[in-house]
């Protein structure tokens, strides 16, 4: 299925997905979990001006700002982007206003191909303080109605997540999903909502009863940017994101 | 990117389109459009039982119906449908109850991609009619807000759409297209809500401002079942789609 | 209070309670505990088409295709319908599409009408499968805000209703019924969600709060159709339910 | 159909129509347009305390603490009882308060029956100003859905029913509900906003489309109240109408 | 910063605290917590025909009764008004009718002022009875969203917080704010429901986490009008407030 | 009346004024219509980083990021912030992550209070552009209730506020706001929402029909922050704000 892109058609389509935080180690971990019939490109915040992970709005200014200023000189060498962090991250809205490329943000895309699963689609979450962030952009997304099972915290911090034995880890997390989020909050979908627990589909499928599903929003995030690219879909340019 | 499908890694994955009316050649115009990278199969419902088109719930149910006496007993020879009816038609929800496989509803598909591309998405229909049936329809689904610039009818009526001179249904088309999604409706995205519009794209868009977004809903659906095919995605059997 | 019905001034007006699902013996039970000052008619639905009980969207199709097929061209014989399947069935709307007599739903009649005796009509239903499948066709009518005591699974399946002793089953309903709905949940109306309940409202309203109020879904249908035969009201044949 | 209330089952029921305001004409063109096969009373607020129209809070207020302090003492003597203001009138939570018997408001009887019979319900009113009051009573609801064709002013004041020619007044009202409620709003189902209306369905009716249904508020909220009566239906007591 | 009224700029600016009920009792206690640069006056509703606390609509209605009809020939006077019950109290509405200064609802401003300082606002109330007449007045000021963890009731009476000995009262309030309200809740502000908890807003806050955000809402209430005063905002007269 | 402020009594309480982007000509015209009683101080985005003026997201994150460098190691020194930008400007969530005073946004503080003086609140906004950025943002604040009459472009560029003849700007706004926000969109209440269109409330207000109030939202933000912190209060820290 060949890409008919209209800028070039010599030119073989390639996707960027941004790592908005300035650790690569999280760059090579979404590296390496996907593959895709375009030229993958991978990018990471400069760590001289975005934060080494996001944990709130200013997180998300200061990196959004450290991404923009490097790449909207060059979005026009990518034909779809993805923003990998599991938020409604404020570059996703910037990149659609500087490129006609499609812009995919993983929470969108996951909750969206959740929803088309199951009808409780729930998320699993590291720290408390990601409960109302995520609640708040949903929202704001108008897709509160597509997360009825809603957003449960492990308690787990980020670091957490590579610093404590892998076995407490995993036994943290099937807790939240199987004890809250299936049990009490009955989703029959489950997305791991948070980059460190890329990797553990299986192990958290398997804590549940046989039959839920349990989705990595990166995984769907490029899904749905390829899609949009194979379409030739383009970023509308006469409403929201109109150049200015 | 090989699909690893849990039944029998040797088969070429498959996908089917299903058209549930009895007309054949809405199939056809359909299967022209359309290309993968998978096994297409395409399915039009049963002429002694499923009507010609669609025109509302009584049509639903018997297409519904006309096509679950046929399908229900195959439906493990498929790894992911597409319903090629731009309504909230019940068959979706059927096949999500009889197969493990992704089920994708044209109609959820490309509004969930058109609000990735735009703020304010409209729909272009047919008879006046169908203006409430899409409304309740997308009440339904939870999507109203990614409908923010309504529904249009054309006044057109499907047949109209084959028998009058292409050249003016063209101009109704776009008539309602520019002057009253766009203009008064202020819609950056259109979403063509009736097959029989399928290759009107590119004459709607040049119509309107340059960079509105014109989307055919049968492509949108095709790409994201491919997607959910790819990703390994399957329906959740522990909620609503469990068996009974 | 003598009805004036368009038609034929000197019959009686006629009134048919669908069962749309194929058991006999729920359709027995609903007659015998019903009477109007018109007359009533009880329709079962075919049993080489339909299911005998509804458990899904799938058997929602059947059952309504079924259905649909015996009494399209005889619906001009009744002044009113009422669908005794307590969910969203389609039949409601397709009926709405043939006739221009009232067609009541039980589930939005009783949902209507508890909402003016409390504000927390709370919903008994047998198994889980039917808490999203509620949930969801709820939503769909636009009636949310009036079940904001939600639902609640009482785990029995329609058949324990019948072949457990009576003694236990209801124990087990007064038990969610009390513990649930009323006390978690604060319900201050409980609407009794599943035909193979009638008959328990009193034991059900014993076990709970003096003063709460239990309703029999299939009676607020009936009455409610009763009013609007007495009205002389019609469906509308200029939007939605216009002839096609 | 005998009713079966359990304080005195020999008495015949009684029902109680409340015009809220001071003006007695109002409640006599009421009481000729119904009747029921139970006892109906008919009670106008003394004018010494309530206004002789309803025009906003401040007279809903007045005419509400005049109608309880001559009622409280009474309430018993009816088994259901109608408050025949089209407006979120706060008489109705009142009496569901001191009352076991059901309490009918005809505002949401009309809007629940409405949308039983079409999918676009609109209410004609008279003065501009209750367009907002009615937006913000019906949201107060919970039934913004069930409106969704919105209310449209006429411009003729209460006053102007009364004594402006008949055939002006019917001009000015069918111009407002062909033109308005039903071209621009796409209404299938009409409710005439105003008890100044009453009598004028046909008339109004004849001016719009043939099938669209026009409802008498005052004429809904009678049958539904009496749907309640004949079901033994009481106001619970366990939740905001408990005792204080 | 001199006020500038439109009415007669020599004149102090003047604030009327209305306590809708007959209590002297609460009028005081708020009276001795209130100070502002303006002239305030404090008004209780006369004990012959104003119930000494509300309970419900009926007191509402009643209440509201008593005071417009002692208020409406003076309302002039004023330059804004403080309507002291935590509720949806009818009386804002019908002065807001009668007068051009700006009127404020001591429930409105604390949710509003509350919501500017965290995401998950709660509130506090004593009877069970408050938690859906508070969640009815909360929707129908379209804030539901502004009181996403809920109302929790205490238990308490509204004489118990008077009458039972002081640490008593104080455990049992903290125990519904901490445990209910901040932890399972998730609540970050809590507002005291009640104007008998006026003075308790630093016991309740040391029982919560450090930094929890407790709110006195006659305070809020205050501040909000006098704020609206300084602007010189008036209440609109062309729309739901239009004079009649 | 004192303020009492936690960390230092003896200082007078100060509050900054940021307007986040790099135009000093628009912060001194906002400087030279506020006043307090407590210490103003006025801040500029530095023109190396920030944009001269908001026009998107793109802008906004920029603007926000050249704050924060700045600002953030001295939150500290102020009592209280007003964010001086009409949209949901994300420096509003960053300040109040970083700081315990309270952080308003003026958009937010304007719909408030106009909601409390009217039913239909609608915003002037310049470009179209605006329309749909003001849209989601509102509709993210949980406040698209409180905008019910919408937001309606002038069409001018904020550079033609400046640029054009006085008088064909004072023509373009009023018409938008007498024409289409007043007369088609029923709106009571109009809010200037541009910074360039400060000192024109009286001239618009004229050319509404007398009564309709018109109001400047950075005068809001003012007096909204006053009002927070005469009461002391504080973002809470427990919640979405909690330090990281």
């Amino acid at each position: 299925m060949p890409f008919i892109l209209s800028h070039d058609p010599a030119r073989r389509p390639r996707l960027l997905v941004i790592n908005p935080n300035a650790t690569e180690a999280f760059t090579e971990s979404i590296r390496n979990t996907l593959n895709a019939d375009v030229e993958l490109d991978f990018y990471t915040a400069p760590a001289a001006h975005a934060p080494p992970c996001i944990e709130g709005v200013t997180d998300m200014i200061l990196s959004a700002a450290a991404c923009l200023v490097e790449l909207r000189a060059h979005v026009d060498k990518w034909d779809g982007f993805v923003v990998a962090c599991f938020s409604g991250h404020p570059l996703v809205q910037a990149l659609r206003e500087l490129s006609t490329a499609p812009v995919v943000s993983i929470l969108e895309a996951s909750l969206l191909m959740g929803s088309s699963l199951g009808s409780r689609v729930g998320i699993l979450t590291t720290s408390p303080r990601w409960e109302p962030l995520l609640e708040r952009d949903i929202a704001a997304m108008g897709l509160s109605k597509k997360n009825s099972a809603g957003i449960v915290s492990s308690g787990l911090a980020v670091l957490d997540l590579e610093e404590l034995p892998r076995s407490s880890v995993i036994k943290v997390l099937c807790t939240a999903a199987a004890d809250v989020l299936q049990d009490r909050r009955g989703a029959d979908v489950i997305i791991l909502g948070c980059a460190g627990m890329v990797g553990l589909e299986a192990a958290i499928a398997d804590s549940c009863q046989l039959g839920l599903v349990v989705l990595d929003p990166v995984r769907c995030g490029l899904e749905l940017c390829l899609s949009l690219m194979r379409m030739g879909a383009k970023t509308s340019k006469v409403g929201i994101y109109a150049p200015a």
